[in-house]
């Protein structure tokens, strides 16, 4: 039989539809493709950003945490690209405001893509290619990172993923879930999920304590919000994860360290509610869970335009 | 007015129009073309076939030798994969018979992908969309390494880039070349360089002495087709690169040593022909050169499938 959720209207659930991306500027747009894509933003030309938020698999890289520069071990786990633009900020602890803010701190960042947003403008200004792009896009002669990050935010702005089973749900299809899934839904409403994970990204609208029934126990060091504000109530608190497309996004949590949905589900059952699911209650939750995956990007590969003779050259190996 | 090349019937050209693949199994280029970007087939999980073969930056990495597993520097330069199908043989040495031969090299090799055949075969038999797909295509239960190489070699097939402005010039258009790139071209064929860049994919036909006149100096150990047949005749011959897309695949010669075209044609000369071209000439070579860029592979990003609670997961950082 059809049970309640599936009755109950759209706007009475805590989660809602996810919107297609609007308002979008499609030179800059494809200017922000290609500079995702390339891996001349860093200083050995290996790492562009779709190495730790690659779009063929979900937006990020399915490693505990990343590899960056030289292949050093990255202190927390990569978070998806999709639907960031959804975020009230950008980090696990929030300390960059938006996509434009955070776009800047990967090419600089040592352990990252280790290079500077000096070199990164030299490089860019030295590609034909590009520079007839950019002068198109901005109408400007010279190009500087704010252009840069201004066109790389606009492409993850497109990187929303609407049309999930879930949504089609959401939007009367009765029966675009079972009633395995409905349960899992049920569930994830009654115990108490939805307090955290809520609104159109299912998450990413708050920053939460993570373990708040029982200390969650890790060898990552990050202090989350609390090394942004300085306040020790902000200890622990971390960017409530989107729930949307989280099926692709393992591993799980800041540090990685849960391999799947159902161990991820059972300690936030455990953590921050106080509540040990049964297995059955636990795979009908990862069940719902799975529902939230919707169309992943869809585009071209991009070419990216040709160094000329006189862009330096990247330096993989150099100290 | 119109040159003596450019009234030249095509049939008499040194250099062969370059064909759309043709006779391509759509179902298993739609399965390589997956494979060949996942970097789940790599100890890591961080490399696949296109860190080092990017087909958004014309098959290569534009890195003099490549990085392989835990930044490991390779010995040689990654060769453009765009028209490889059209090599006699594959590898600078040419110790692979075909493309699939040379496929199931990465994946074993501790240098580059890290893994083993056996692991990167359980790792697609825990994956349900890849255990689907195989069965599609190859209709049978059980995935083999085989069929792996098999499907990347087959999307490898597609990666022809027609419709260069040189084979439009080739087909008729007469003005699709400048008079300069035309001077270029005359001077390409009548210096001797078309004794073993000819072809349809000028070049990739036949191995050959690299420092013929003059020896060529690298700190790079390969000894060339000497390594794979034992005979000392072979020592330093390697297989004639593709000039199809030269213009992308910077740096240049089996060490990566060369950084422009200008550079790698200055020492072709004196090199294998004992001429030094002027600056004029040179740069009169280079603008022909530049007009083999053909129409880069243009697909939709594949979207991966994803692994599943007994996947084995990659092993970026242990010993
Ligand atoms: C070497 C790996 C790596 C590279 C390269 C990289 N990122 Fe990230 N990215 C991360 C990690 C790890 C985090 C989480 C850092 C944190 O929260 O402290 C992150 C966070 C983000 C976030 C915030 C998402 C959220 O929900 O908070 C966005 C957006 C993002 N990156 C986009 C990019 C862009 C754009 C680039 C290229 C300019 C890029 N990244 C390059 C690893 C990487
Ligand atoms: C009090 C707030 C809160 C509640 C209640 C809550 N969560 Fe979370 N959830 C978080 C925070 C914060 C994180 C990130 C923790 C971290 O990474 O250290 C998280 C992470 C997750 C993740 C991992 C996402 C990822 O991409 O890493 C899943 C899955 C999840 N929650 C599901 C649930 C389920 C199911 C419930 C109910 C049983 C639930 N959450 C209840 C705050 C909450
Ligand atoms: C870590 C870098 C790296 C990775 C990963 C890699 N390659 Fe290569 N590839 C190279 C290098 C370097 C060579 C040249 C080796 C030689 O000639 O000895 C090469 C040679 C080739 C060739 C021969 C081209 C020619 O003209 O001779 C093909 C084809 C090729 N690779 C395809 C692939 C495929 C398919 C994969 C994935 C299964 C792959 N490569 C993974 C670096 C890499
Ligand atoms: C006797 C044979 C021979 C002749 C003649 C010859 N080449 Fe080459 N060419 C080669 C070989 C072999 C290589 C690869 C050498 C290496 O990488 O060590 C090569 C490499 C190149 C490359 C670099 C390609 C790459 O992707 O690395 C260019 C450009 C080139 N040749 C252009 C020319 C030009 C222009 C001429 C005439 C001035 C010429 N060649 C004459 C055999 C020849
Ligand atoms: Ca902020
Ligand atoms: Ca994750
Ligand atoms: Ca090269
Ligand atoms: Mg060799």
């Amino acid at each position: 039989g059809i049970s309640a959720s599936a009755a109950a209207a759209p706007a009475d659930e805590p989660i809602q539809v996810i919107k297609p991306a609007a308002n979008i500027n499609l030179g800059l747009v494809d200017l922000g493709k290609k500079l995702y894509f390339d891996p001349r933003l860093s200083k050995s030309g290996f790492i562009s950003c779709n190495s730790c938020h690659n779009l063929s698999m979900g937006g990020t890289d399915n490693i505990p945490t990343s590899i960056g520069d030289k292949w050093q071990q990255g202190p927390i786990n990569s978070p998806t690209v999709l639907n960031s633009s959804l975020n009230l900020a950008q980090f696990w602890d929030g300390r960059a405001a938006d996509l434009k803010e955070q776009a800047g701190g990967p090419i600089a960042n040592p352990g990252e893509m280790g290079f500077s947003h000096t070199l990164a403008v030299q490089v860019l200004e030295t590609i034909p290619g590009y520079v007839r792009e950019f002068r198109q896009v901005f109408g400007k002669d010279k190009i500087d990172i704010d252009q840069v990050t201004l066109a790389i935010a606009e492409f993850e702005k497109t990187l929303v993923t609407p049309n999930s089973r879930f949504d089609q749900w959401l939007l009367g299809k009765t029966d675009a879930l079972s009633e395995n899934e409905l349960a899992g839904y049920t569930l994830f409403k009654e115990s108490g999920c939805v307090a955290c994970h809520n609104g159109e990204a299912v998450g990413g609208n708050s920053f939460q304590k993570m373990g708040i029934v029982e200390p969650y126990k890790t060898k990552a060091t990050a202090g989350g919000r609390a090394d942004v504000t300085g306040k020790d109530a902000d200890r622990f608190n971390f960017k409530v994860p989107t729930l949307r497309n989280v099926e692709l996004t393992y591993p799980y949590f800041h540090d990685g360290a849960a391999n799947t949905l159902a161990e991820a589900v059972d300690i936030m059952g455990r953590l921050q509610l106080g509540k040990k699911f049964t297995d059955a209650e636990n795979a009908k939750i990862v069940a719902f869970l799975k529902t939230l995956t919707g169309d992943q990007p869809s585009f071209a590969l991009p070419i990216l335009p040709p160094s000329s003779d006189t862009t330096p050259r990247p330096q993989p190996f150099s100290k």
